[in-house]
């Protein structure tokens, strides 16, 4: 059993995706979980499944989170904040500012309440997509504001280091605009390209490729739920996409007369302005952007890799990320190995007088 | 050595990806490959990757594949063509409208000419990103014209099935409309998308997750490519986002009052109309389902993976592919391996007696 900062219990409330895996990564730390959802249904399942027992009428718990649709979320909190006068509550609905404007204006108390995002999902939902790890590693957005003090809102920060995730403090206002720009207007932007799609030839639908279907990914998502999300957050969404569509206007024009002089150039820049937004974007774990990577080509044999990762641990360089590309057609395995910057100029150097071939 | 339908030789013009890979794939068939490339580097490369060989003054090329940038492609088809009076020359230009008529109106002798274009890619360029198998199951488009013979397309035919790809017959004009929507416009809208993180606060960057990171991969694509793709496909790609643009309209006016009578209805009508246009995508293709993978977890320290490798070696198991996962901070990193399928349930077992860590 790992050691947890929690004490619990913790009543969560809602057992889908994000309720069943918070329960689950804290049932895993033996933090005591009851749960409690609208569904019999999903309910029994999440308990089934291991994610805590069913919450009864003595529970005391120390905190609690709320995991329902964005649109009740308010009320869920106002109701839970009300039933546990002792307990912390939190909640996981992915805007911030409007349950904290509808709490202060219920005349909730919001000095017990604390809202949080954990930057997690998944495309499938309900109780059995839970996952124990589903938040390692994943940002976790602590909702400050002024009404909590410090010491209250501590119990939250625990749950989010319990889970592994990595904390986050921001203003509701900044969270709401944050997640507009990488995640509701990417959700707009997806759906109204995979609207396209709809009365186009079944031929043209066979050549699509990883592009598109990377792009219309999340078009697949639950309209119930981004009604309310996109509702929640329309002001932050709308004036990125108005900037969005400025920006179309002027490709459509620069694609009118291709052969215009500067027309050229125009599309260039904004492909090459593309480029650098994307470029912006943190590695895939948020550091990767640490590591230079080279390439080393490899004899298609099975002990040939091992060899290299053994001369590389002998050179004293520490491997931070290796791909290892094999096409059946070559005579070659490529191996990408991601180190420090300043370790490639030597590694490349003490390599190639091992006789290895470096590649780039 | 599979039985191949070409005889060859077959000459390849330009060792990047596409011609690297087409070489690869044909060599492995075991015929006769000659390269050509204006970069002796490239051609270098290509040559010890084992795609071929150097072309030579007394090349009698049965097919020639031209694999060079869309706007110098009807150039040197029409070279080549001259060059080779008995050869059949083909292409793989991403348009394949454009080229045609510059042939046509520079009187070429398109009865030995057709257009192809493989629907196959990677972010990454070069004779060194090739695969042989890179077409296995990819659609590659052959462009028909009245001015070739059933029987001399032929070739590019048999180059198409070699290579273990899906023959699709269109039109130039089928042909650029269809890749404008499967292609273009993704790539326009998913830089447009990225120009948006240009002047994003890094605080809301880093809650970026993996819909984001979906929708912007092929942004990071090369401006000089991709401006003569649209260059020479200005139409069709214009006229697919106008109509992206009414609906974007659409739905910004929906967000501009989102508790007006009639708002959510029209938003989710537009989430649900992406559902529906998602839907119509064909199921994925690609190689890497001939692969199962699987997790192996180890110790953060240099010598573990070389054991790990070496020990699959000593198990007889072939090794496909890897991906190193490391997240900082955390005590494990996990090696994903990819195997065939049928060695998975051994590999696991005889892992786990061994005292590996198999995560699933």
């Amino acid at each position: 059993m790992v050691e947890s900062r929690l004490v619990g219990p913790v009543r969560i409330v809602g057992v889908g995706l994000l309720g069943s895996s918070i329960g689950l990564g804290l049932s895993a730390r033996g933090i005591e979980v009851v749960l409690a959802d609208a569904s019999p249904t999903h309910l029994r399942i999440a308990i089934d499944y291991g994610a805590g027992r069913a919450a009864g009428p003595h529970d005391a718990p120390q905190l609690i989170v709320v995991c329902v649709p964005p649109d009740v979320t308010a009320d869920v909190v106002a109701r839970e904040l009300e039933a546990y006068p002792d307990a912390i509550v939190t909640d996981v609905a992915s805007v911030k500012l409007a349950p904290l404007q509808e709490l202060r204006a219920r005349g909730a108390d919001i000095s017990r309440y604390i809202g949080s995002h954990p930057m997690a999902g998944k495309e499938r939902g309900g109780p059995l997509a839970g996952r124990a790890d589903l938040f390692l590693g994943r940002p976790w957005v602590v909702a400050a504001h002024d009404g909590i003090s410090y010491q209250r809102a501590n119990a939250v920060d625990d749950l989010i280091l319990d889970l592994g995730a990595t904390l986050v403090e921001m203003t509701p206002e900044e969270h709401d605009r944050g997640v507009a720009l990488v995640s509701h207007v990417p959700q707009v932007i997806s759906t109204l390209l995979a609207r396209r799609l709809t009365d186009a030839p079944g031929s043209a639908l066979n050549l699509a490729g990883q592009g598109l279907r990377d792009m219309t990914r999340i078009a697949a998502s639950d309209p119930e739920l981004w009604v309310q999300i996109l509702g929640a957050n329309s002001d932050p969404v709308r004036e990125i996409l108005l900037a969005y569509r400025d920006d179309l206007d002027r490709f459509i024009e620069s694609l009118t007369d291709p052969t215009a002089p500067g027309a050229e150039r125009k599309v260039a820049e904004e492909i090459a302005g593309g480029n650098a937004g994307v470029a912006r974007l943190p590695g895939k774990h948020g550091h990767d952007r640490r590591f230079a990577s080279m390439v080393v080509m490899v004899d298609d044999t099975p002990g040939q890799i091992a060899k290299l990762l053994h001369e590389i641990g002998e050179l004293g360089v520490n491997l931070e990320d290796l791909r290892l590309e094999h096409s059946p057609g070559a005579e070659l395995g490529l191996v990408e190995i991601s180190v420090l910057p300043e370790a490639v100029a030597r590694l490349t150097e003490e390599l190639a007088a091992r006789g290895w071939r470096i590649a780039g």
